[in-house]
């Protein structure tokens, strides 16, 4: 592979990374004001594109913000960016912001023109051994405000988890579970849990401050009725751990991650139970399949 | 005066703000991770300057993020781009981000090399008529996340209080109010939130999730011993709105605005009453003050 110059797709053009393409009146700088997805780019497709669309064109309706691109030349741009970039395996951060402010405050100028960025990434996997032994988790301090529409959109408001992951970090564990306002189980801090409870998959329901994840949605529309696995979305109490025979997490980049140890104690018996490894391998074949959603028109030649 | 093309203070140079000056790759960019203030200038002196640098501090603390300056140095600084943009009344937005992540993920790059930026635009004074009739107000469908640290700083993922402000102008109201997650006042989305009750100031304390407001410190540190006011800060119900004389809201561009209207009821006699018109009169008076607080050997030659 010829070594390139990274480009970022931004507003139509492919332009160096290296430089600057963000105004500081941007509202996605000053005020976290815009939406973005992160995706899993395998074989140079881009794995549950049309839940990741689906999930961007819903935020960006919430925030009333108008996507400069319809579906079909979101996907072209993606292509584009990969191409560009010399990229088959890839994380592609697709960014909307609210674009350049002409004037101060918090209403949006309805003029404003969204910028749109495409950042595509090399991939890295998470190691095999940490599937093997899964995650461990802390218990945030910080909770998810199940009060706010944004617990339901991925926004570029994201400090929250940021703070959260850090702590984690400072306590040397992979991931922070956040408790919503009431004290029950939300997500981890870029994943969505998933409990196993006599036999059935357990999962905070959106209501609880869960975001609508992709991985989760495939799981739940798709893969859980087509195994035959029992689910429910609902509130869960932190104690419905020390229930779980097994507990997991979900992302675009984690897939199905097990999570073996939350606050210093095993969930079940504290290593990947048989649920999570059946899942695990139903949603790696399953994201083959939703990587060839993308329409044929725009596959490379 | 001259007219100048607008510049912007970033990171020690003063570039055209027309031109983009920040990544794509910036954390404030595309995580809100950052920090900011917005500081009113009058004859050339940033008001309550020395309060404004000790919220960013206290903010980037609680980021972990070094500010690049020491307080003279960004003093200095705010001055230069005053002189560059020919502004003696203004409104700066002082923003600190945590920079280009050289990788992607969470957890912030120690390496990484904070951004500031300062950017000084003209100030425009809200209507004496507004002040006559005093602000109406929405109780906002969304709650302030008491139990995030975040809700004590003042930070780049700002969209709660974006969603919050445009509910209001939806109702052709001018500000919203947003109650914690427990249910109890919290603040605007842009400013503090004051009671007068039986001719005590009440404010919402800073653990029911009010930011620890610039003008507010101003008034409980200052003012209200000063003038003889008692005051009290905690956990305010809703209901107490009814039994309020006068309510006001508090804001660096604000000053004291006298609130009159919530969710269509009068608050008081629905007019600004006499504790508020005198704290206001005091609060700016107060600023002239503060804004002498700016060490003399960085005051304009």
């Amino acid at each position: 592979m010829v070594s390139r110059q990274a480009t970022v797709w931004v507003n139509g053009d492919l332009l160096p990374v290296a430089r600057p393409h963000i105004s500081i009146r941007d509202r996605g700088f000053t005020l976290g004001d815009g939406v973005f997805e992160t995706v899993r780019v395998r074989g140079e497709r881009p794995l549950n594109w049309n839940r990741h669309l689906a999930r961007l064109r819903s935020g960006a309706a919430m925030l009333d913000l108008t996507l400069p691109l319809e579906d079909a030349g979101l996907t072209s741009a993606v292509f584009e960016t990969l191409r560009a970039n010399g990229l088959t395996e890839a994380v592609l951060r697709v960014s909307v912001s609210r674009g350049v402010a002409r004037q101060r405050g918090l209403i949006p100028d309805p003029g404003a023109k969204p910028v749109l960025v495409i950042d595509a990434q090399p991939y890295s996997a998470y190691p095999i051994a940490l599937y093997a032994r899964g995650m461990a988790a802390i218990t945030s301090s910080i909770r998810r405000n199940e009060h706010s529409p944004l617990s339901r959109a991925k926004t570029l408001s994201y400090l929250d988890s940021v703070l959260a992951r850090r702590e984690a970090a400072l306590q040397e564990e992979d991931e922070a579970l956040l408790l919503n306002c009431a004290g029950e189980l939300a997500c981890a801090s870029a994943a969505n849990l998933f409990l196993v409870v006599a036999g059935a998959l357990v999962t905070p329901d959106v209501g609880s401050g869960a975001l609508p994840g992709t991985v989760r949605g495939l799981i739940l529309e798709d893969l859980a009725p087509r195994l035959g696995l029992a689910f429910e979305e609902r509130p869960v109490e932190p104690a419905k751990l020390r229930r779980a025979t097994e507990s997991f997490l979900t992302s675009s980049l984690l897939g199905v991650m097990p999570l073996t140890q939350v606050d210093g104690q095993p969930v079940g018996a504290g290593r990947p139970g048989p649920v999570t490894v059946r899942l695990g391998a139903a949603v790696e074949a399953a994201l083959e399949e939703t990587g060839s959603l993308v329409p044929s028109a725009t596959q490379p030649q």
